[in-house]
């Protein structure tokens, strides 16, 4: 049986979690415990409900951590009970994984300090604040820790832990049932395709949520140094 | 305002709905209603809750119809009241659509009938019967109506309605956000590209759905001609 747990939160973006679960739920003997902060049910950015019945403080040993991201990924830097949690789980874990920017919240738990790892484009600078080194792939795989891009980046996150798990025969059937075959209406996906003014009109309408991520991380860092050093 | 009715059930695949609707709440002036057959949440084929707050037959007039699809499908085609508020919601909307099997539904509400379409790569034969000239491509454009394929197909449609709707720049500019730029772990994706033994063995697992659907969809339509030759 693998053991997987994924942390969803309020203000999450719903398809960071659907696209990689579409793929988790078709794993064999797989146990997806859905775990939230406080084990509530909560409310995507759009105002979905996702369900979750278990809180992170209350999830035992696992063979995988998962983390989705979205706009309410700052609140849980600010939780320093939360990310104890989240390393401790982390620590023991076979994967960590994550999906958009579900890695501020690996790294601000200290898990990707000194790896290689990815997120959304428009928050890649804030992951040496952790310690981690910024890739730009859509899925970096760094010994045992998988981080995914942007969003829809946890579909292949997804097909790659099927792969590392099953191999590659099952990630290949997976894809299969659900028709991964995209043909792109545009070339469009990503700040090096884009057009540069799209591109910057971007990164202008989430200005103030970068600013408030970055100094939510460092805060979130400090926090953890003096808590590490002095423990 | 656009008003997007969204039809959504028990057991239909999740990410048929998610991954559109990260592209319809990202468009502006929108309306997003969630309905369901009952106007009750419903439990996705992998016992996600979904919110619905509209039962489909309180759907009044709409710009677009949206239909996901998914395992549960079948059941929708069992319900002539459904199919008929479904046809009475369509024939009325700007734009008719359907991710994955969820075509299978429209075709039966006769709103498929004279129009190239697709469905999930596995489902596509049966869409002939419901008049639909059914077409391997990722999505479909006839003139209002969209049709994509399985599952992922969803995204691919939903900037392709975007780009209908707004225009490719504001589509590009929801592409960048969701960073829908794949980077396929294998090219597996399609019935073509797939080795065949996987598309047999796949094939060969859904045989009873597909059997169950193809009667259903026949049904459904018998019942529709003797409806409307003798109304």
């Amino acid at each position: 049986m693998t053991k997987l747990a994924a942390l969803v939160f309020d203000r999450m973006t719903n398809l960071d979690f659907v696209g990689p679960h579409e793929v988790f739920a078709r794993l064999p003997d797989i146990e997806i415990i859905i775990c939230s902060p406080d084990g509530k049910p909560v409310r995507t950015d759009f105002g979905m409900c996702v369900d979750a019945d278990t809180p992170l403080s209350a999830v035992g040993d696992v063979d995988i951590l998962f983390v989705a991201g979205g706009p309410g990924v700052g609140e849980l830097l600010k939780q320093a009970d939360l990310l104890e949690e989240m390393e401790r789980i982390g620590s023991g874990a076979g994967w960590v994984t994550s999906v958009c920017t579900g890695a501020l919240a690996l790294g601000a738990a200290g898990l990707l300090e000194g790896y290689r790892a990815t997120t959304h484009w428009a928050a890649l600078d804030i992951l040496p604040e952790f310690g981690a080194v910024p890739t730009r792939e859509r899925v970096v795989v760094d010994r045992n820790r998988i981080t995914g891009g942007g969003v829809t980046a946890g579909i292949d996150f997804g097909l790659r832990l099927a792969a590392a798990l099953h191999g590659d025969e099952l990630a290949k059937a997976i894809q299969l049932g659900l028709e991964y075959s995209p043909d792109l209406p545009f070339d469009a996906g990503t700040p090096e395709s884009a057009p540069p003014a799209l591109v910057e009109r971007f990164r202008g309408r989430i200005a103030k949520l970068t600013a408030e991520r970055l100094a939510l991380s460092r805060q979130a860092w400090a926090a953890r140094k003096l808590r590490t050093s002095s423990g």
